[in-house]
C-alpha cells in the first residue's frame, strides 16, 4: 500500500481524557477516532488489526471445533423475559423501542438468543456436543465509558456457546476452550494467564478469566512465576484426546494464580520465596460452565439415550476481540510509538523512500516495493514527501516489526538499511538479504 | 468438514409468510433463522456465504482504490442534525436514547458520520482523491419487513464514500466505483445492469442503480439485449486510465435499460425489435454522486491549490451484502434447492458417504476427504447415518457446484460418482480424474 494512496491521520492531538498509553496511542496513530462517548470508529491501521486479531480467533475456535454463525446486533426484549435476566441486567442494557412498540435491546451477550437458536432445532442427544460462536459488536451502556476501546460501549467480542447432554461432557467443552484460549492468546504475542474467577450460580471449579499481563493493567495480579513457563498446547494439540485437555488445565490451574479481587494472602504465602510475582493484568476473556441456568427457563432439552427430555448443560465463552486491540498495545509498546507481535501487525514491513523525488530513489524504492510484495511481505511505502524525521516518527509510532529505509547513497553502494522495531538495531544488507532476515526473525 | 461435526439444521418446516423462493430455500437449507421482524440470525452455512461475498466486494472495493474502515453501528443524532436529516428521515430510523439521556439511532447509512470523520483530518486538496468505506451492519425500521434478508430491518451494507475537490474529479472517482461494481457483480455470479437512477438533489447523470436479472425480482425491467452482452472490465482493467473508466459507463449507458418507476415507453419504441428485453430484477447496489449536500451544511472542506477553503464534492456506493445472498438464490436455484456460483458457494464440493458403517467404504471416503482437503476443495463430508435419498436431497439443497459420492460398489471398481450440480451431469471416474474435472470446470 503506498501511504500517498492510504488513509493514516496520524495526529499530536491527545485529549487529556486519554489516560492511558494505548488509548494515546490508538489516536496518535490514526488508528481509531471517538464517535461519541465509548463509541469508536476503526480508521483504516486500526480496522487491520482488529480483523488480524478477529482471524486468529477465529481459526483456533474453528480448530476447537467450535462452529461459526453470526447472531444479530438487536434483540428482542421477550427473550430476555423468558431467562428472567430483561428486568435483572439494569442500566447498562441499552433497551430500545422500535416503531411498532416493541420492546428490542442491544445485545450485550447472546446466551438467551444462542438457547432460542438451539432449542428451535437440537432434539436428540446424538446431535451433542454442540459449539456455536459467533463475532459481533455488543452494547453496554457502561455508566463511565473510559480507556478508548478498553472500555467502549459498542465494542467487538467473541462469545462461543457450548451444549452438552452432562456436566461431565460439559466440562470437556470447557477444557476445549481452555486450550484454545492458550493457544490464540499465544499467538496474539502475548502472554494471557488463566485465573479463577467466581464460579457463579451453581458452584464449582469451572470459570476462569484470561489477564495479559501489563503495567498499565487495571487489576493487580499475584501469582507463582511457574505458571508463566508453561507453554501453550500448541496448534497441533489433539482435542480429542480428553486425558490431555484435562492435562492443560491442571498444569496452569496448579499454580497459585490470583486478581486482588480473588487473592487470598494465606495461600499465596506458599508460594516459594523466589516465584512471588506481582504483577498488573488486563482482562481479555472469560470462560464460564452455568449447567442449565438457561436451558431449564427457556425449555431447551434433548432426549437422553433412555428417551428423557433432559435440559442440556451450557458454557459460554467470550474473548474481547476490540478489547485486545488495546491489550496488546498496553503490553507492547515503547517511547517511540506501538512495537506489534508479528501476527497482528497492519503491515509487515514499511518501506520509507528517503528522496522520492530523485528519480533514481524513486525506482530503487518502487523496485524494492514490488519485490517485498512478490517476497509476500505486507508492505506500507511512504513515497511522500515529507520530511525524514516525520517519516521515521510516523514509522516508529505506527509500530511495524520492520522498516525498510532506502536513499540515493544506500541505492549506490546496492544496499538498503534495515531496521528491527522492536531492538532499534539497523543494519545496511542487500535487499535480498533483507528479505532472507526478515523471513528468518518472522 | 464432517457434516457430523457441523450445525446444518435443514428443515422442510418453512412458514407461510415465507413468500419468495430464496427465503425458503434459505430457511429449508438452515442458512437463515429469524429473531425477530426483519432480523435474521446467519447460521453457519448462511453465514460463510456472507462471507464470500463480503471478501469478493473488499477485493474489488480495494483494486478500485477505496480503502476499508469501520464505522460503528450507533451514531450520535447531533450529527445528522447538522445535515438536516434527522427530523427528514422519518420513521425508519430507529431512534434510541442512552442511560444519560442522549439521543442516538442505529444508522441506516452513513454520510454524516464519514463526512465528520473526514473533516477531522483531512485539510488540503492533497490529500484527495479519498475514498473510504465499510461494510456494516444497518438498521432501517422497515414497516413491513419481507421476503427474508432481501428486505430486511438489521442489513448488511458496503457503503463507500467519496471526496474529491470539484465536480470533475467526483465524476471520476464514480466512474470507478461504476466499473468495481461491475467486477463485483461478474464474480459474485449474477448479471447486474446499471440503470440510471434519480438524480437526486443537483440533478446530472450520475446516480445508477444495478439491479440483478431474476424471475421473482421486485422490479419490472426493460432494456436493450445488448447491455447484457457488454463484458465486465476485467481483474486487469486500469482504474488510473480515466478514458477507459469514461468509456466503461459510456458502452452500458448508450443503450436503453430502464425499471418500471423510470420506463420512457417513446425511448424503448426505439429499440430494434429483436432486442427488446423485458425481465425482472433486484437491486443490489447503488451509486450517488450528491456534490456538496453535506461538505457544505457541515463544514467539510479543504483547501485548494490557490490557499481557498472550499467544500468536497461528495458521493456514496452502496452494495446490499446481505440482500445479495438472497438475490443470488433468486437468479441461482432450480427444483431441488440452491445452485451457488462457485465463488460464493459455501463449500466447493459435497461427499458423501453411501455407507458410513461399512468399514472399507469408511476409509475410502476418509481417504477422498484428505484427498480433496489437500487438492484446495473446501469439503462438506456427509458421513452421517442418513438414508441416502435424505443425504442426495440435502445436498441438493444447499446447492454445492460439485458432489463426489462413494459407496462400497464404486470403491470395488476404483471409481466415485461425480456429479455436477448445476446440470445434474452424472459420472463415475477415478477420484484423481473427478479431482482435474471439478478444476477444469471451477
Amino acid at each position: 500500500m503506498r501511504l500517498s494512496q492510504y488513509f493514516l491521520p496520524v495526529t499530536k492531538d491527545v485529549p487529556s481524557d486519554a489516560a492511558i498509553v494505548s488509548h494515546q496511542l490508538m489516536l496518535r496513530a490514526g488508528m481509531v477516532r471517538q464517535n461519541g462517548a465509548g463509541i469508536y470508529s476503526w480508521l483504516p491501521l486500526g480496522f487491520k488489526v482488529l480483523k488480524k486479531i478477529e482471524q486468529i480467533v477465529r481459526e483456533e475456535m474453528d480448530r476447537a471445533g467450535a462452529v461459526e454463525m453470526l447472531m444479530p446486533t438487536l434483540q428482542q426484549a421477550d427473550l430476555w423475559r423468558e431467562s428472567g435476566r430483561y428486568d435483572d441486567y439494569g442500566e447498562e442494557m441499552l433497551r430500545i423501542t422500535d416503531r411498532g412498540g416493541r420492546d428490542m435491546l442491544y445485545g450485550p451477550t447472546n446466551e438467551e438468543m444462542i438457547t432460542d437458536v438451539f432449542r428451535g432445532y437440537v432434539k436428540s442427544y446424538k446431535q451433542l456436543p454442540l459449539n456455536l460462536y459467533h463475532q459481533q459488536w455488543k452494547f453496554r451502556d457502561e455508566v463511565r465509558p473510559r480507556f478508548g476501546v478498553m472500555r467502549g460501549r459498542e465494542f467487538l467480542m467473541k462469545d462461543a456457546y457450548s451444549f452438552d447432554l452432562t456436566e461431565a461432557a460439559a466440562r470437556v467443552s470447557y477444557q476445549k476452550m481452555f486450550a484454545a484460549y492458550l493457544n490464540t492468546f499465544d499467538r496474539l504475542g502475548v502472554t494471557a494467564i488463566p485465573m479463577q474467577a467466581d464460579p457463579g450460580p451453581i458452584g464449582g471449579d469451572l470459570s476462569h478469566e484470561f489477564l495479559v499481563l501489563a503495567e498499565s493493567g487495571e487489576s493487580a495480579v499475584f501469582c507463582d512465576s511457574e505458571v508463566l513457563d508453561v507453554p501453550a498446547p500448541g496448534l497441533d494439540f489433539d482435542f480429542g484426546d480428553e486425558t490431555a485437555l484435562a492435562a492443560e488445565m491442571d498444569k496452569r490451574t496448579k499454580f497459585y494464580a490470583a486478581t486482588d479481587e480473588k487473592h487470598d494472602a494465606a495461600a499465596y504465602a506458599d508460594v516459594p520465596d523466589g516465584r512471588k510475582t506481582e504483577a498488573r493484568g488486563i482482562e481479555v476473556g472469560h470462560i464460564f460452565y452455568f449447567g442449565t441456568k438457561y436451558s431449564e427457563p427457556m425449555g431447551a432439552g434433548v432426549q437422553d439415550s433412555d428417551g428423557n427430555v433432559v435440559p442440556i448443560h451450557g458454557g459460554s465463552y467470550g474473548i474481547g476481540v476490540s478489547r485486545l486491540v488495546g491489550a496488546i498495545i498496553e503490553a507492547c509498546h515503547d517511547e517511540n510509538g506501538i512495537v506489534w507481535p508479528a501476527s497482528v501487525s497492519p503491515f509487515d514491513v514499511g518501506l520509507i523512500s528517503m528522496r522520492p523525488k530523485d528519480e533514481a530513489c524513486a525506482a530503487g524504492c518502487d523496485a524494492a516495493y514490488d519485490a517485498l510484495t512478490a517476497a509476500g511481505f505486507e508492505t506500507l511505502y511512504d513515497e511522500t514527501d515529507d520530511r525524514a524525521g516525520a517519516k521515521f516518527g510516523r514509522m516508529d509510532l505506527i509500530g511495524l516489526p520492520f522498516q525498510i529505509i532506502i536513499g540515493p547513497k544506500a541505492l549506490e553502494k546496492g544496499v538498503v538499511e534495515l531496521k528491527i522495531r522492536k531492538t532499534g538495531e539497523r543494519e545496511e544488507l542487500a535487499l535480498d538479504a533483507a528479505i532472507n532476515r526478515m523471513r528468518a526473525l518472522a
